[in-house]
């Protein structure tokens, strides 16, 4: 009874989620983020962890754009990614792409529990393919006063290739 | 004769700067950091270490406006402020008001250093005053890529009413 109460009021189970860190993700014009990611290893020092970049580019193109680099500076992880470019909206305002990378091992739990208290889902929960700033999986929410979170699961912790 | 070279050719001498952390600020349209702060608890457990409240909001006025209140997530620091209200241009964009607050113990070297890589002060070296999200001084960085920048000495680590 109690728990037919929970998913009715809610739509979904609420359950508790643990997440392991947030991740400020700053959405470049595209193709500066290579510009971008210099400038903060030289302004601040930034040192650049891995690079991912975007397999679908073609190869005649000039620059190869950034999907997201994994940057460390005080100690926390910044990402830097271009913005979409011809498969995409362009990123239009310079400096409003902060995206906030939200780690959990539980993805789908954690967008319920988002959902239910009032965040919009922007996206299918789906597999990041190389294609997000994160390892595993990963969901879109847009929250109520306009900002939005990847929810996703920890990226991996291997080499250049990924993030 | 060395160091006039370097005082000349970049406006300010280059030192080694070391940060301590980077903590995401999400700058709501005001009145709303409070209910921003009750969603992100609600929503993603965030923990409420401390809130500092605008020291000249009217006390007839219906909400005290928020400075900054820092937030737990994920092991992370994020703020959320209130965006300026009638002291300054109001925060249009909901959403877009993301700041990288930046610490060091030497803000004026790191400041200088940001510069001479291209970034632009946007204000003075000030006292932070309650009025930011750090302890003690606090510069204001706008980087190539629109990115707002607050290099700050650490918050410090007392109660309630300061971050």
């Amino acid at each position: 009874m109690a728990q037919q109460e929970v998913q009715n009021g809610g739509g979904a189970e609420i359950k508790e989620v643990s997440f392991t860190a947030v991740k400020p993700q700053l959405v470049v014009e595209a193709p500066k983020a290579g510009d971008a990611i210099s400038f903060y290893k030289a302004a601040f020092g930034a040192e650049e962890v891995s690079r991912s970049l975007h397999p679908k580019r073609k190869a005649d193109q000039e620059v190869p754009l950034i999907l997201s680099a994994q940057l460390l500076l005080g100690g926390t992880t910044i990402l830097i990614s271009d913005g979409p470019d011809d498969s995409g909206a362009p990123v239009k305002a310079a400096g409003a792409g902060c995206v906030l990378c939200l780690e959990t091992d539980d993805v789908e739990a954690a967008v319920a529990k988002a959902v239910a208290a009032g965040a919009v889902s922007e996206a299918e929960i789906a597999d990041s393919d190389g294609s997000a700033c994160c390892g595993g999986s990963v969901g879109k929410l847009k929250d109520p006063y306009g900002f939005t979170w990847n929810i996703c699961t920890p990226a991996a912790a291997t080499g250049a290739e990924t993030c």
